[in-house]
């Protein structure tokens, strides 16, 4: 299965920024993202939510690509109508009409490094992953599975998805050292998609490189106001994809009590202190260390 | 001069939680910043945009106390509404009424790790700020020098101040080893005010750490929308209090080209990439360092 089209997308949520600049760069000079052989479609996803400097306007963006939504939208709601637009344009959902992969630029506060978040691990993503994980040791592949015509987020629209996470940054800045990683991954996957596409790559060998896979998520402590009453734990901060053991210190209270970490097995967190999961209930993420699928 | 009266501040800027949850603790047990002889005075200073998540609802509240601004106050502004509130509690400005010492709590995206920002350098804030850069090597002392009457700042309406940025931190998230710092701070300024009062101390003694005096900022080049068209240069992110040559690069641009700093001194940068100073014009401090002043 060849990959010809490939859309590239920023700005989904209009606080991060390393996309917002760097689809403004490609869109000045679109030349620096074609290939031989590709057809590269460039998409800013929420320009009201970049002019207001926020995540989003009334909804998330990055919530709105289920089939149940797009066939049913919400009334009034500005990331709605976005997601009908970017639908008839880089998709319809379910189809390769317009996109064979789409890569979705996204930042966060927790330290992700340059993380892939992929639904699924096609031959394609297979191959490309391998070749980003040898190349570059700031790269991590997070799995998350999900079923493509229930999933709320944008890339789901197409047959093959990667939101690719850059931190920690805080939203709102822009940061050279990410800003020029994320850059140079796009360019390695639009590479790795022309070489695909002219090969016929062997049988894929084992790497050894993990794969993250998700498990489940954790809020915060909270108290009866709903705010936090606890922190992540000060030896756990910016430590993300590293071996959380049964009993280790997850949280430390306002108060100064620490709250270990009491599931009967370990867990590899990740997006740890994520800004904008705090309105979700979401203080980290567990994944489980696949090195099984590489 | 004793310091019997101390108003300790937080959520000024109201995304900037380090204050906003140990104003919280302390409200609930206020017995924590309780000390014999001091009359501790606790203020959340924009309750609005805390509950918001957002620094300010109409302006900055933190530009609102020059003597100009409270004498004809702008209409139909809540933190201006909200300034006059604070100056009626924890001033009038010119006056010790209220307070002999205001602490105003924030937090940097910016690696300003536990910075003291002082208008002026009194007897007891030498004294403290002697004492706190021995007992601390987080702790950096920043001095911007303001007449009391036209500077904007909250704490300028006591006749002395001190801002507490801690950072780096993502606006609207809570690191523990920060929280832990500047509460650790604040107790050891009520500690020192305790001290103070009860003895005489001799004639200070020079003690070799440096103060970092405030020079003058440098905006981000812009192209014609006025977005950035460059970054922080990655050798010099978080990198805040480090000495910066002639002709070592400052600025990244996005197109790739380096841009040395051009000044005939060296500088020590301060307020590198603070995401809140992208919409006042300032990519980053520039300050001098001082030896002689401590």
């Amino acid at each position: 299965m060849e990959i010809k089209k490939i859309g590239l997308v920023g700005g989904t949520h209009g606080n991060e920024l390393t996309g917002v600049y760097l689809l403004r760069k490609w869109m000045a000079e679109p030349a620096l993202v074609q290939r031989e052989g590709l057809d590269t479609r460039l998409l800013m996803a929420n320009p009201r939510a970049i002019r207001a400097g926020k995540r989003y306007m009334d909804r998330d963006l990055n919530r709105c690509f289920s089939r149940e939504l797009l066939d049913e939208p919400l009334r009034n709601c500005s990331e709605m109508e976005r997601a009908l637009s970017i639908d008839s344009k880089l998709g319809p959902k379910g189809s390769s009409e317009a996109c064979d992969l789409i890569v979705d630029l996204h930042n966060s506060t927790a330290a992700m490094g340059l993380t892939l978040i992929v639904s699924r691990l096609d031959p394609f993503l297979l191959f490309a992953c391998k070749r980003l994980l040898a190349a570059d040791d700031q790269i991590r592949v997070y799995l998350m599975p999900e079923e493509q015509e229930s999933s709320p987020y944008l890339p789901s629209i197409s047959p093959r998805d990667i939101c690719l996470e850059a931190g920690p940054q805080a939203h709102g800045i822009l940061c050279a050292d990410l800003f020029l990683g994320v850059e140079r991954t796009v360019h390695r996957i639009l590479d790795l998609a022309v070489e695909w596409n002219s090969e016929s790559p062997g049988e894929p060998k084992p790497s050894g490189h993990a794969v993250y896979e998700h498990w489940k998520s954790l809020d915060f402590p909270r108290d009866r106001e709903g705010n936090p009453s606890a922190m992540i734990h000060p030896s756990l901060q910016h430590q993300d994809y590293s071996c959380l053991e049964p009993g280790a210190p997850l949280f430390l209270g306002v108060d100064g009590t620490v709250i270990p970490y009491e599931e009967s097995e370990p867990a590899w967190p990740v997006f740890l202190n994520e800004q904008a999961y705090y309105e979700k209930g979401v203080a980290v993420c567990l994944t489980r260390k696949r090195e099984d699928l590489l």
